[in-house]
């Protein structure tokens, strides 16, 4: 690598290109190689900043994990009625996904073959699995409908706030992720609630 | 390939596994080596067949496009309020979805390298728009709601049928097909009715 440029990254400028570089080519299709020269520093300057691609790969998506984890404890995700704290961590999660995207988008397509990439998973699942008990108690309290089954409703619901990721560019087309956000939750609550 | 076993395939059969192969390493990751292997014939034995892989990426890919057409041209996609000709493509994406799962999930994963590609996404975007031009219809006939802008509405519905390809197996979890288009039709429509 005599074309290599001073090694001027911090951990997480160098997170960043290795984020990109994971989209594109997959976690799998990705070297160090590809690091190397996407980041146009060599590899033992990698290794001075992490241990290798799975590190980089478990600080990626634990960004994108503690961003949505950080929803659940906030006062509105805790505090008031099942159905308020769900539309609350869903309107959260779209501004989490457009203010993350890059890092939401590999935490969504990390597959598991690796251990942090079943560790991302067991979370992925952990985080599914408190947002589908918020939805049972809003049917609980008579908030959702009940014909709904919950795991299917849940799944559809993560199914079209995840999509988002398939075509949001930050700033670009005018939409903003505010405006997203009310969209889907107008689209999945007003369809939900039994009653306006 | 001394282990290969005589060409029993048909056209149809050879599709099978091709589409099999392109989803689990990708299209662009997949060389007719991977699908001699895969078939368990000679990669001669599939030029008899097809000219290469990129007509079996056409193949699979029309057929896919084809159910999707086809839903604009029957009675119920063509007749009737605006409103509810979309609720009947709904649901009737969904019944696609689920029927042709694998031919689906290869299209949405299309990413426009090659001119077979290219072609697909055209498609695409050519039914979207019918589906697009049925939803700006229904707000026009005061049907749905207009505070919901069209292209992203459009986004998320399409986002949340196709991320059924994520999570759906035939014949698994007790859960069948019109009980999904059911539950998509609600979450999407009873929210962006504006009155039931």
């Amino acid at each position: 690598m005599t074309t290599a440029r001073r090694d001027t990254y911090t951990p997480e400028t160098l997170l960043a290109v290795a984020v990109r570089i994971f989209n594109e080519r997959g976690y799998d299709g990705t070297s160090m190689e590809h690091l190397s020269k996407a980041a146009g520093i060599s590899k033992s300057s990698i290794y001075h900043h992490v241990a290798g691609k799975e590190e980089l790969l478990r600080r990626a998506v634990s960004r994108a994990l503690d961003g949505l984890f950080e929803i659940l404890g906030e006062e509105h995700a805790r505090v008031g009625r099942a159905v308020d704290r769900l539309e609350y961590v869903t309107r959260r999660m779209v501004g989490v996904l457009t203010a993350e995207l890059p890092y939401v988008t590999l935490l969504l397509r990390v597959r598991g073959n690796t251990a942090t990439e079943q560790w991302a998973l067991e979370r992925r699942r952990e985080f599914d699995h408190e947002v589908a008990e918020l939805f049972k108690a809003a049917v609980a309290d008579g908030d959702l409908r009940a014909d709904v089954e919950v795991r299917l409703a849940t799944r559809l619901l993560f199914g079209m706030i995840n999509s988002i990721v398939e075509w949001y560019r930050p700033g670009g087309r005018g939409m903003d992720d505010e405006q997203i956000a009310e969209a889907v939750v107008h689209l999945a609550f007003a369809g939900l609630r039994t009653e306006e």
